[in-house]
């Protein structure tokens, strides 16, 4: 999108500019009918895989007489999908892709296959709202940081109040990964241009993984996150434009804090919650809800996930243990895995939902 | 910073839950006397080398039973150093390491060498200003990325206003490389709080490096990022509160635009500049400047190089022009490279020097 291929000249090592020393290949190259060619340079390899969320499983690549390994993938429906290729036995992303999954524990390559018309997450001429990067004190100490977004056309003088929605990444994930792969910023400018959602500000905290396993990072959000939030940003504080939606793990902690809280939440949005955690098990494990304020102060609880997702049993477990408990749960199953291809379906379907009364 | 380790479980592809598959390494690690302890698991390499801009070249690592290769480098000064390992002949950057340098030709790892005493780019205990990501028009279409800095405390009624500084990164770079490996908001939030340096905004676009090298970029700032700023943030416009500065090939770009539009610029300071471009020769090939006007109108002129940096034939060639025209150029030569490291002392060195009148 943004890169220009400069075919003889390569900038490397902090702007240094050297003739190219190693061959100059394009990865990942799409082509126009959504097939894909993926290049990686490697003489001296003896075995160079493709790893995708686009295939079941990795494929080989094949080298040519230039040290070049390369495979063509057949056509894939248009969406963004994580990559990496495997090295004999190691795993590395691909050095000639700038675009890369933002997370802790792995570092894998985005393929943006854009098709030919504009997806729901894809950049298109419409206002565009911003994303401000703050600094916020944690309990933890100062390095806590927060993304927020907020809608195109902005009251500047902070006189028009929008309602928020609480956005949680998942397991390892970064404050990043809902914009940089989610685009959560995208689908909301373009459903807000569109119509169908309302302007809202969204929040996206780093959450650590380790702390939203216990009760830490819910202590975070209601503690130091909204207050924050509330006295920087124009927004709504009533529990009716309030809202809180995760994936994974984030949406273990969604569960969590959103149902513990209902005094500051009325939309509850977990997309295949994790939650084989010690938090869950104290705060579900003997819960026993008044279920008729729960179903009253409740306008939107949703489970969303995908009919492969790895954790579909424990997902599956939760969804039971809430519609036993007669809650109005509202859930969704589509095809695919733990990804975030699905992500960006579960908040595209999530953000027409909220606030609306 | 941010990461608490798992020693038992790791979080891999897209959030999954798995129990570690091969050995779980720390790298890098930092010890208390600044010495750097670096690790790579890579059972079947060959052979694995540690490439720093610590290091005036690369070093072997040593592989241990379990496959990690290792290698302690003696204390180095606190500092932010880019690495990558050699594994065989393909570079990688560190795969426990979730901090990357922001960069579309290279993804070298970083380490961050804090000492016992808070640096200049140090995340410390003071008002933080904000960074803002926008989406804005560029000439060449619709995806063009800005990234603004607004200093805490910032007047939400936007009827105090700011000068403002617009700052450009280096040759491959990403409008995130000021301020992921740059620091530059840190760098302006510590400054400020000590009352060194005015409160500022400061403007960091995506500066493609084909574009830099040609007028296009001069003309997408001065046509689309200026008027951009100007209309959505509280901004003084004239001359006298304008800067722009920039590293490497956005040195160069800066001094084509700031000094052929003198009538916005009052301050133009490059760091380590290319100029070795199409544009800067156009420009500069057959200049003859009003000198008294030229030296009248800048209020700060400066050329800052690190003394071995690859370029400094360049630089020094650049700097003899703009001596022999008799413009009141000031230089700074330090020890070191081309580097991030001596780009953070650029900046800290400009902030105070800034709108001071």
């Amino acid at each position: 999108m943004k890169k220009i291929l400069l075919t003889l000249i390569i900038f490397v090592s902090s702007g240094a500019l050297l003739i190219a020393q190693r061959p100059s290949v394009i990865s990942p190259e799409v082509h126009a009918d959504n097939s894909v060619t993926f290049r990686f340079s490697a003489r001296n390899a003896k075995r160079v895989s493709l790893d995708t969320e686009i295939l079941p499983a990795p494929v080989k690549m094949t080298k040519d007489d230039s040290g070049v390994w390369t495979i063509t993938i057949p056509p894939a429906k248009p969406d963004i999908y994580p990559y990496s290729f495997w090295i004999d036995s190691i795993e590395v992303n691909d050095p000639n892709n700038t675009y890369l999954f933002s997370n802790e524990g792995f570092k894998h390559s985005l393929v943006d296959i854009k098709g030919d018309k504009p997806l729901v997450h894809s950049l298109q001429n419409v206002p565009h709202g911003k994303l401000s990067y703050h600094t916020y004190n944690t309990a933890q100490g100062i390095a806590g940081t927060l993304i927020i977004y907020t809608p195109a056309g902005l009251d500047v003088n902070g006189k028009t109040k929008y309602p928020v929605l609480y956005l949680i990444h998942g397991g390892s994930d970064t404050e990043e990964t809902w914009t940089k792969v989610g685009k959560a910023n995208l689908i909301a400018d373009n459903l807000i241009a569109q119509g169908k959602v309302k302007p809202m500000i969204i929040v996206m905290p780093y959450a650590n993984t380790g702390l939203m396993m216990s009760k830490a990072f819910g202590t975070d959000m209601m503690n130091n996150i909204i207050p924050f939030v509330e006295a920087n940003y124009p927004v709504l504080t009533d529990r009716n434009n309030t809202a809180i939606a995760g994936f994974s793990v984030g949406g273990g902690a969604t569960l969590n804090i959103g149902l513990m809280n209902l005094e500051k939440f009325a939309y509850v949005c977990a997309y295949a919650p994790y939650t084989q955690t010690p938090e869950f098990k104290t705060n579900f494990g003997n819960w026993s809800p008044d279920i008729e304020t729960y179903n009253k102060k409740l306008k939107l609880f949703t489970i969303y996930v995908g009919e492969s997702d790895q954790y579909i049993e424990i997902v599956n477990s939760s969804i039971k243990l809430f519609k036993e408990k007669s809650l109005n749960l509202e859930t969704m199953f589509v095809p695919g895995g733990h990804t975030w291809m699905n992500c960006k379906l579960f908040l595209a379907t999530t953000l027409p939902q909220l606030f609306r009364e």
